[in-house]
């Protein structure tokens, strides 16, 4: 067993920070590493935090954090930052705020920069949740900056993704990229004792029930058959959410709309219980869980993908230049060379 | 040789139609075409266009299209659209203005939506370009929505990208996500008359001079080395671009900022003598040069990647589901089942 992992699973957050560190600079022993964590991994809640800059995220995650430390419950937040040298300081002082919980045990906050390729950061994102579901978090807060592709693809890896938007930031809600309805299950207007509030909220609905009628073609989730809820309630109990009072059905979730004004508090034991009714969704509907098994399996296809460019540059590294070169002087074209190079990596004439 | 690419070769649009379609729906054939195709292709010059929905980036083409014409030369555009069911409507619609070309045999307008997955669609506008540029277009204009890291990735694949902010669109340079600095070869602050017009060029010079430090070092490419300029001055020429007016320096390019009011035709002739500029840095210099090898590398590799796990995930299904389901209950760590996956598809125990 990998030195660090007995320790991350005793609850050692040194050893989490190392742990993490050494995943995030994909340093010798990584994977050695999440191989021995990953059968002790599936414990934890995870929530997804995106939204356009300025939205508010890192006061509400705040609030969050502050929530679900009354309940008891130990806290994980991965912030992922840009690189960007123009927002970079920013962000990082909206986070300042989060710190006032770190001399508190419960919580553990890291901060990752997106650097480089993009499937590098949801792979390495997912990793990084992975350890801290090991070390015993209950709920991991995700929070990205941005609603792009790369950060959708992040909140993908959590059981319910909450979307911020702010009233007062131009057209907001036009400005949130394709995709995001696909991708929200929660949607908090924050600051909404502002002018703009209603109309904010307005937008979503219409937002939504544009969306409907995609949402339900989209639901019928080519997943594996999932067999028996019982480990769902299980797990949605485990984690003090009861379905009694807000019971979910079966089909596509709705996403509810929380209005909050997250620097004062307010809204935030609403917006607990509708992340709460989306988790007994996810974990105890047929529905949810097809979405959680059809996730599994594309996380498995991109690893899949990865992997085998990885080997094969490692071994086709100067097939590959000598290929490009014919390209370039037109000798060859793209796609020949692409089918001859898969060829050569399986070692095939 | 495919039967369509004697037609396209020759000219003929409405084979170049067909062909589109054939490489956007990557029916049966496709490759071929696309293998016979690219020997012609080389010669045209290729500029991406991309902004924030409501910058004005249709209207801008539709002066670009106009000044290209005056010149004689044959223009091919290639608008990427969003499948979002809430913005789709809005941008055909501002895509009317352009089609009042689309009686010039010297025009090709084709509109393909953004759908699945988001290499598919890079690769495929990119192969659409190829079709353009064999067909005899002289300039291919590629316009994209929103400045997301799909966006990107497509404006990469021309010789020079130009990015369309308008002033009163709120924060809009600060909306512009990271990355779009190694991005943009040149800016267009468009609707000039408006308010807020000298503070958004004042945030891109910002931008810029933040930026030259890292901008210098990513303009290090590590690519390969390019010998002579000949072949980029006689493509230059025969693009009627010439060197003595704006003559380009080596090193990395500062990317001009351009103002303009495209409704009314202002600003567009500094556009156009701004992006020539940059096509002569790109076609002239050795780092403009090498970036363009860089790129072509960086294609290569996304097409193995592509290549690599079609030709896996077609071979493996079942093995896939199998290891899916190993995961689902932690029998195995997903990092194992993916090591194993490959070591079966290179047929090794």
């Amino acid at each position: 067993m990998h030195p660090l992992a007995e320790r991350i699973l005793a609850g050692d957050a040194p050893a989490l920070a190392r742990g993490l560190r050494l995943v995030d600079d994909r340093s010798a022993g990584h994977q050695d590493l999440l191989r021995d964590l990953f059968p002790k991994t599936g414990r934890a809640r995870i929530v997804g935090v995106t939204g356009n800059p300025g939205a508010g995220k890192s006061t509400l995650c705040d609030r969050l954090i502050e929530a679900f430390r009354k309940e008891g419950r130990r806290v994980g937040v991965l912030a992922v930052d840009p690189t960007s040298p123009f927002s970079g300081g920013a962000i990082l002082g909206d986070r300042i705020r989060m710190q006032r919980h770190a001399t508190d045990s419960g919580v553990f906050i890291r901060s990752v920069a997106t650097r480089g390729h993009l499937g590098g950061l949801s792979r390495s994102a997912r990793d990084m949740v992975r350890l801290m579901d090991a070390f015993g978090c209950d709920v991991v807060l995700v929070e990205t900056v941005g609603v792009g592709q790369d950060e959708l693809e992040i909140t993908q890896t959590a059981h319910t993704t909450l979307v911020v938007v702010a009233p007062g930031m131009g057209d907001e809600v036009q400005a949130i990229k394709a995709g995001i309805l696909e991708c929200a299950d929660v949607f908090a207007v924050n600051k909404a004792d502002r002018d703009g509030a209603d109309a904010a909220v307005r937008d979503l609905e219409l937002m939504i029930a544009l969306g409907k009628e995609s949402l339900l073609s989209a639901s019928k989730i080519r997943g594996h058959a999932v067999h028996g809820l019982s480990h769902g309630e299980d797990e949605a109990r485990a984690h003090g959410v009861e379905a009694s009072a807000d019971a979910v059905g079966e089909g596509p979730f709705t996403p509810p709309i929380v209005r909050c004004v997250a620097v004062r508090g307010e809204g935030i034991s609403e917006l607990v219980r509708g992340l709460d009714r989306h988790y007994l969704w996810a974990t105890q509907t047929e529905t949810g869980r097809a979405r959680h098994a059809a996730r599994a399996r594309l996380e498995l296809r991109e690893a899949l993908r990865e992997a085998l460019i990885e080997a094969a540059l490692a071994e086709l590294g100067p097939s590959l230049d000598a290929a490009l070169s014919r390209v370039e002087r037109r000798e060859a074209d793209p796609y020949t060379v692409t089918a001859d190079l898969v060829r050569a990596f399986r070692g095939r004439p």
